[in-house]
């Protein structure tokens, strides 16, 4: 997995693609109707997701949004792929930008607690609500689910093995257990926010993901855990 | 919250109630119906699970249906219930046979893993799936899974406080925080199972369920921690 290609892929639209006034028209409907189907698909599911109810919320003819989409499975796989865009925009490209490794797994943290607290939709994290809806359903729509949180898997996966290669998380961390501890905690804050409308959760597992960085960081790293929020 | 009042509510329905033929007949037929309708909600959730497709799925007359449940909220209600049952039946009741506080906390743990590695739904479990889908539809329904994530929890917060007041947990220890924490291992081990057919994250909440309790066990307490599956 190579994070850096996940960032290339966030607004992939260039100027050039956009010469065409009427291309650049269609491509801006095409945006403002995923736009509200994202968020109408964290409240009622993808499979709550109809063309249909899509169409009656916007108030536009149904031709216009199956002249974007085509069907309905179509409207539900480029939601998918929005709601990843959104997820790399806003999990992972502000790690990026911070050092390789442990700190770049802290600030992933910080990162991911901000979009679960952040109301960016309003039936909380979509991609969370999607696995539990899709997991039972075969299909493209369940393996382009799969496929983005397998992404998220393997970002947090690649970090935590970056930073035990580095000796600032101990020699006897096993990536893939830890990244299922850190993943469990961001999604169980979305549950405890979107269920019982409390925010509690997203404190708690801020603190216990960066407690966590901090029980298993290597005595003698050459750069120890960090306070969240350290520069 | 009282735990022994959740085990007396398991198959709650006494022989006295059952003298009635017609009546027995009506409950075989109802427990049935909520066994297919636990079954399909696992899979299509609970917004999917219509009368018409349970009818259709079960190869009976519309009306058999409606006669039991008389509407498709009334039938979502009574799914909850029954599936509140299950986890009961599973999970609370196992740990109610051992030792309160730390050693029950032991056991709930792996009652749950059980459960969840246990394909008690085809689709997974099924409060966790309803969960995710109710949780931005308000309703009876959202409040019924509340209700029941909410005991859930709750059992989760007294037998840690338990723990803490009979000096086995550390006395810094924070229910509400270890029961976050140790919930959020047992839904990461249903979504990994679920969307990628991977065990794997059973055994990783399982281990991960006894390390924090190992971590935060008093050091002088009376009964310190013990290897999972200690008699």
């Amino acid at each position: 997995m190579t994070i850096p290609s996940h960032a290339t892929t966030v607004l992939a639209h260039s100027p050039d693609d956009q010469r065409d006034g009427r291309r650049r028209r269609g491509m801006q409907n095409r945006a403002a109707v995923l736009e509200r189907a994202l968020q109408l698909a964290s409240i009622y599911g993808l499979e709550g997701l109809s063309i249909g109810r899509l169409t009656a919320d916007l108030g536009v003819h149904k031709s216009t949004v199956n002249s974007l989409f085509g069907s309905k499975e179509a409207l539900q796989l480029e939601t998918v792929a929005a709601a990843r865009r959104v997820l790399i925009d806003q999990v992972v490209v502000p790690a990026l930008g911070s050092e390789p490794g442990l700190r770049r797994l802290s600030v992933l943290g910080d990162a991911w607690c901000d979009y679960v607290g952040a109301d960016v939709y309003p039936g909380g994290c979509l991609l969370c609500a999607a696995s539990a809806e899709m997991d039972g359903r075969p299909g493209p729509v369940r393996h382009a689910v799969q496929a983005v949180m397998r992404e998220w898997i393997d970002i947090l996966v690649a970090t935590t093995q970056e930073a035990v290669g580095r000796h600032e998380l101990r020699e006897d961390v096993e990536p893939v257990v830890m990244a299922f501890g850190l993943n469990a905690l961001g999604m169980a804050a979305n549950w405890q926010r979107q269920l019982f409308d409390d925010d509690d959760g997203v404190a708690y597992a801020r603190s216990a993901w960066h407690a966590e960085l901090q029980r298993c960081s290597a005595p003698t790293g050459p750069r120890g855990w960090e306070q969240p929020g350290a520069p």
